[in-house]
């Protein structure tokens, strides 16, 4: 079982994913956001790159049927019902809806992996449960960090170290690149995550946006079993 | 001062090294063999993609005034004089002589770079004398990893770190991106290179073939002034 990782949405090439099982991480919001919603009851999540296109999607769902969230620069967009904090999508606002989403990092990487054979998402909240999944396929698995803004973003770089960690509790038979066994290395010298992305840009952007509280959720490790899947430009919580 | 990281020679992009300092790092071993071929006295090192291009360049200097070297696999070519270890290059050998090279990962990033402003090359043997010559220009700096065949490589990626530890000796002022940072974080837990390279893909091929006594010589650390820079096809070294 081969596990190799690409550092951003930037440096996905057809040629590193087709036919692979991907695993998308943003864990500073978009792939907490999608498995906390499917968490909490959301019929699907469904990833957009425009506002436009999710504002179209809302149209043809309905808006009692559909709850639109994402972000620009990290805050709400306008017209929207909520932004991309995971705290926002409870039981009470998303079970039984469609979550429409989009985001500037997030839902990139994820459309920009269509042509592998399948598409889970990764974050800390469920990175036990995403692991234990990926063991029981059995197949080469790329981890595609979203990034921030095209670049390598130290949180995402983390939460793939600490997945790979999980993983290694399934099989010992795991054919890293380097990039992958860097990131296990790292995850292994920094259990305690803030400790280490208390460096990172994108922690620093939200820290100025009074977003702690979200940072604090999306660090918290395996409090669900929920593993999503993108299917169909739909995606669901499998478990 | 901004730092930021390419993490393969895959990855070098116009838009970011464009009127850019560039350091280009193949650690095992082109940039430690570049470094100690003009610290022996070479007049210059001149790099080439092709063994052709090798060939015709030895034409045209003379056999006398040359020394061809390089590697495919990490093994010597057909025809040519030494190989990709930096032990080959004693002052017997190359003083007042050209080094025609070409290598798999090496010259391929180098040649890659040829739009930045500036290019140096880097090696843990230069590292504290290449960071002295960039804080003396002080301008942004992209350090650019040669990787393996395209990939990621720990080694190059922890000489990385090293460079930019040794260029926080002399300013405070440094604007890192995630990855610069996170290079700089994993030298500072691996002081002891081998440490963390023996998990390295390319370490562990060099050490099939019996290449100990390289990587010992190119974890070396500061054991060398000179700086090499790549000015109109010809490596030359500056101190």
């Amino acid at each position: 079982m081969k596990i190799d990782v690409i550092i951003s949405a930037d440096y996905i090439r057809e040629d590193l994913i087709k036919d692979k099982i991907v695993v998308v991480i943003d864990v500073l919001r978009a792939t907490s956001v999608i498995t906390t919603a499917l968490k909490n009851g959301a019929k699907s999540v469904i990833p957009f790159l425009t506002v436009e296109e999710a504002f179209e999607k809302q149209k043809e769902l309905g808006k009692e049927n559909c709850v639109l969230g994402g972000e620009r620069k990290a805050v709400k967009i306008e017209g929207f019902d909520f932004s991309n904090s995971p705290l926002e999508y409870s039981k009470d606002i998303i079970k039984d809806k469609h979550l429409i989403i989009t985001t500037t990092n997030g839902t990139r990487a994820l459309t920009g992996c269509r042509m592998a054979e399948r598409i889970f998402v990764g974050a800390m909240i469920n990175g036990g449960a995403l692991a234990k999944k990926l063991a029981d396929i059995n197949k080469d698995v790329v981890i595609v960090n979203a990034g921030t803004n095209g670049q390598f973003s130290m949180d995402d770089y983390i939460c793939t170290g600490f997945i790979i960690n999980e993983l290694m509790k399934y099989t010992s038979k795991l054919d890293m690149t380097d990039i992958a066994k860097a990131a296990a290395i790292t995850y292994k010298e920094h259990r305690d995550i803030v400790d280490y992305i208390k460096e990172a840009r994108h922690y620093n952007v939200m820290m100025g946006l009074n977003l702690q509280k979200d940072i604090e959720y999306c660090i918290q490790k395996n409090i669900t079993q929920v593993v999503p899947e993108y299917v169909d430009n739909h995606i669901i919580g499998i478990s």
